[in-house]
């Protein structure tokens, strides 16, 4: 759909591009650090595609159907703060421009969602922000295939520079987007052929039109600076069922005339000198952070057109029989009804204790919870089987039928990452998806993304210690747990038994801001949990599970598997007459966050032996002075997880033996 | 190099390669678990390519100029037990393919580097294999281009599956092999169209020979059951002076006729039955674990022609003119010189005392390391002036030249420091390679298996915390550290000063086993430390910085940038009449490794402050009970550096502050 019918021809889109220009130097300029290059040389692009494309209301830039647009190439974050203020953006003003990358301004470094209204994701870490707008044109065409065209109906447009499609993950992405046919999805590539060591053909030879014809891409290359060029590709691209890449040959810096073309104009200012020139070259006669009259309402115009066009839309909803379903998908789950299902479910298997691996029970407890939430999207990194991510009656998504809530998405942990990260930001839909827990590094910088814009994204991460067994070392997780607890918002569950695994899903659903990673065994555990009236236990991050009463000896903590190691621990101690408290904590930042009081009636003052199949990095804290840790030291081994436990000496006999030497009475000896 | 003529070709290569098939299911019969599927896939076109073309000597497994072979599909790991029992590798006899998959025993689920002889590396975690293969075809390239074809002229090999080349690293080291022109690199590809969750139309579309053409590489398909044609496409890939992909058309699970082709045979035994109609459907009639004389005969050919060759090449290094400088190409630094050198380096400092920022530091001490080593490769993924990984005097590999010594590796972290895992494995040079160190996320997996292998890859990484400023939180490490530190077998350093980044490379540098991640600072530092005499303070981990003597009243303890806040802390309650220690602490690895009375006359018994711009996971097991942590409790912020340090609270005042609450005598009050 091109726009610009109803656009004021008469603008000149030059100035309105050179508006961007000036103000990325001049803000750059005033920070004395940025990157000028990228949106001096995107800017023709940028015009083009919102003057005669981009349909966005600033005054409501959270519209459900506007079009995503995300700057994949996150360092020129100042073309999307100048063209947010261009367009009218109410939070974005020019004080905000002046304050580029400022302590407590909108304007960061790189775009951070939630800094400023209408940062649809944080970019910045190179190839995120196409992998995440993969997720949005997936979300799109999921939702348009629940709500139809009247209420789901929008592009994603992406640029995307030379290192987003350097790293992998944009390989990932292309080769996923390409294969589910996202035919809304549209990138436009800032072709400078620069990058910070200078020209790209120092480090790639890579004939990247190629690349993405082979992924399944509608592909068209163009001049960037021929604006009427640029609208044509973006047309053809529109018209075509593929995803598209729009190949822009651009010059860095644009405008610059003594810079322009080199690596120097990409992350530095231009200097004094040069940015005079280049309002000189540029024709621009303004003083710096100074737009005319005139370029500002060509600006105001596309606004206003989004802004009609959103008020159709919610005439159109008003009016759709679909409304109240449209509305709940785009709500946070049904607490109440969630906690009464799950709670159910809880009672149930406190009866029935069954013994099964934590990735058995996360999935009886997700077809409780894919029966009571109506927009889950489930997935894998093609391990449906081991991470029991598929629940009854879940079917796949495919280019011809986008009516399923399953997504195989591959041998890529990092593009299922990024993707689910596009679709929690996209709205309508909750993805959670599976991997092993050794292959959270594969996605550990999506992961990082999903905490630091508070999504709450769920990581399925089954496999989880050297209780896997046979595969060995590299699939066995032994650092895992603390380089997770180590990230700053994410919840890392690691549940005991079924029982803990359902309470860990409701919280990882109810969560409204953190990032949630399922930390689930491939082993049989037995259900060592008994009800707890409706309280999930979970919620608490650690409770007592097994509470001698007043007078501690001793106290065991666990997490996961090794809670039954515990428990076995603690039965032989109290048959050597010592008073064994068993800690579960399946979830250390929940405790963290409980009053002090608490944390001190479950932590007691009794010595403590911790218990966790993975390095004690991290353990000193709730452990103390008069402790004992038994976990790794190092990587596992590929063995039967039984003899592995043993070799690695974790095991019953070792707890209780480090729990008698800690907490042994004088002259009583272990027997 | 076709090797066939001189061979025995009465051998039925159908017969060598259903010998694999036959070990392949029976080991994973008697393991109970493992992967079938692909050894009997790709049996076929592995015994056509050390049939006719590998050149390898089971004699000397390690021999320099031996091709490579890597099993990039590394779950299909009996593949090359099969084929190194065969060959006649003395450490696998059969005894040792029975015990496939147990404790103790040679043959891993997974190929481990260093537990078997001839394993060139260890794979398992997809598309990890291909990416280290270009690390060795590179440095097989550049070894050559130092010493010739007399004596360095071999090729590397990797089998590679669709899950490796789904994996975005698959992306990184593509492009790069591509770009470098290394021809040397012949990936056989398993195209059996299945992956663990079903065919891999499941999830993907992508035409596999474009995408590589796409990135310079010589492509031929081929029907991977017909060895005649295989071997003349290896043939032709040998001609070609591009990297070369052959894409083996193959049916998974071959010779297994009711599970063949599907993923029923991928990842589980096949079962009982199923294994007694694959020996009848195969002709292949001898009991689990047993192959004919006859059959064995043919394998061992193979490897007494290696043995030749390699006798061959050992009496051209024995006249080489090069001799002497090949082999200590291949011996470690000399660690007496290193040490002499930047002992002299370190005086220096210790006089000039610059204000630098210690990746600043890092150049300087790189100066003098790469002028004592011969075989430094140095290399950044596009941040060579950012990370200060070029030296003078080095110049650039490139597809024409290979006699350089650094790498434009490209926005690559993750294809460079698995590229930087081939170059170390392979053996003749020592690589080291630069990124910001939040992006350590993005090459974590390849970090892994540096530390799982035991390779003293050298990562430098600069940008290390909230001091980097303006990039804002995308680019700021905060859990970084704590997730490095939490992998078993990396030295994780961060040097206070220019003084301590010299000996942090020095001990990078002579570890045998243990690779090292240096984080470094974007912001200038001061000076701290004064001379040791010779001794290497980082070497011991943690140090008395500042030694107030015998009665100590507070300890502080921090690391790199913090070091100078912590001593300006000491200094402002030394005027207070605190007497207080302070601890850099640079590497907690080699503190941990110290005798316990070193690390007590270190630590003290005073309360302790901990100094750090990270999150505080870890740091209490330093800390102990009466003390308290100065640092970070979540992510970071866009803003100049010092804006951020004092919006996040870390200062020399609170630092003060909170050494006062700590260590405040009765009756006294905090000026």
């Amino acid at each position: 759909m091109n726009l610009v019918a109803e656009h004021n021809e008469i603008i000149d889109e030059a100035q309105m591009a050179n508006a961007i220009r000036a103000l990325a130097m001049d803000a750059v300029e005033a920070a004395k650090s940025g990157h000028p290059g990228m949106p001096m040389g995107m800017a023709d692009a940028a015009t083009v595609l919102f003057n005669r494309f981009v349909k966005i209301d600033p005054t409501q830039p959270n519209w459900p159907d506007r079009d995503r647009f995300v700057l994949s190439a996150g360092h020129g974050s100042m073309l999307l703060y100048a063209l947010h203020h261009l367009l009218g953006f109410q939070d974005m003003s020019m004080d905000q421009l002046r304050r580029f990358r400022q302590l407590g301004s909108r304007t960061a470094g790189h775009p951070e969602f939630g800094h400023a209204a209408g940062i649809e994701t944080t970019t910045g870490p190179l190839g995120q922000g196409i992998a995440t707008a993969v997720g949005m044109a997936l979300s799109e065409r999921m939702l348009n295939a629940r709500f139809g065209d009247e209420l789901v109906d929008h592009h994603t447009y992406v640029i995307a520079g030379d290192g987003c499609l350097m790293e992998g993950i944009s390989h990932e992405a292309i080769d996923l987007a390409g294969h589910l046919g996202l035919g809304r999805l549209i990138v436009l590539w800032d072709d400078n052929q620069i990058t910070i060591d200078g020209p790209t053909s120092l480090s790639t030879s890579l004939d990247q039109k190629a690349r993405f014809a082979a992924a399944g891409w509608h592909v068209v290359a163009v001049d960037g600076h021929d604006r009427e060029a640029v609208a044509k590709t973006i047309a053809e691209a529109q018209a075509d069922p593929r995803p598209s890449l729009v190949a822009c040959r651009t010059i860095i810096g644009f405008g610059a005339p003594n810079k322009q073309g080199t690596s120097a104009t990409h992350g530095a200012p231009l200097g004094k000198e040069e940015v005079a020139a280049a309002r000189e070259s540029l024709g621009w006669i303004y003083p710096p952070f100074e737009v005319p009259e005139e370029i500002v309402h060509a600006w105001r115009v596309i606004g206003a057109r989004g802004t009609r066009i959103r008020a159709e839309w919610q005439e159109r909803l008003a009016r759709s029989p679909q409304q109240e379903e449209f509305v709940a998908h785009l709500a946070p789950p049904d607490a109440a009804r969630l906690h009464a299902a799950l709670a159910d479910h809880r009672r149930r298997l406190c009866g029935e204790r069954p013994k099964v691996a934590t990735r058995k029970g996360s999935e009886l407890a997700l077809e409780v919870v894919n029966s009571t939430i109506p927009n889950m999207v489930g997935g894998s990194a093609d391990l449906t089987g081991s991470n029991n991510t598929r629940t009854k009656g879940m079917h796949p998504v495919t280019r011809a039928d986008f009516t399923g809530n399953y997504i195989h998405y591959g041998v890529r942990e990092h593009g299922m990452a990024a993707a689910m990260n596009g679709i929690s930001l996209h709205g309508g839909l909750r993805p959670y998806g599976g991997t092993f827990l050794a292959f959270a590094d594969y996605c550990r910088p999506a992961i990082r993304l999903s905490a630091l814009m508070g999504r709450p994204v769920i990581y399925v991460m089954t496999h989880d210690s050297i209780g896997l067994g046979e595969d060995g070392p590299t699939h066995q997780p032994v650092e895992h747990l603390a380089s997770l607890r180590a990230m700053p918002n994410v919840y890392v569950f690691r549940p005991a038994d079924a029982v803990e695994t359902a309470e860990a899903w409701e919280v990882a659903l109810v969560a409204a801001k953190t990032p949630s990673v399922l930390c689930l065994s491939r082993q049989d555990l037995p259900t060592l949990r008994t009800e707890h009236g409706d309280e999930n236990m979970t919620a608490r991050g650690a409770y007592l599970l097994r509470d001698p009463g007043a007078s501690r000896d001793l106290t065991l903590i666990a997490t996961g598997s090794e809670v039954v190691v515990a428990v076995e621990a603690a039965d032989r101690l109290a048959a050597d007459g010592l008073a064994v408290a068993v800690v579960s904590a399946p979830c250390w930042e929940l405790f963290a966050a409980q009053e002090a009081d608490y944390r001190a009636s479950v932590l007691g003052e009794a010595p403590r032996v911790g218990v966790e199949a993975g390095v004690a990095l991290g353990w000193a804290e709730w452990l103390g002075s008069n402790s004992s840790f038994v976990g790794m030291t190092g990587f596992g081994a590929s063995g039967p997880a039984a003899d592995l436990y043993n070799h690695f000496g974790i095991t019953a006999e070792r707890v209780a033996a480090e729990g008698w030497r800690l907490a042994r009475k004088p002259g009583e000896e272990h027997k």
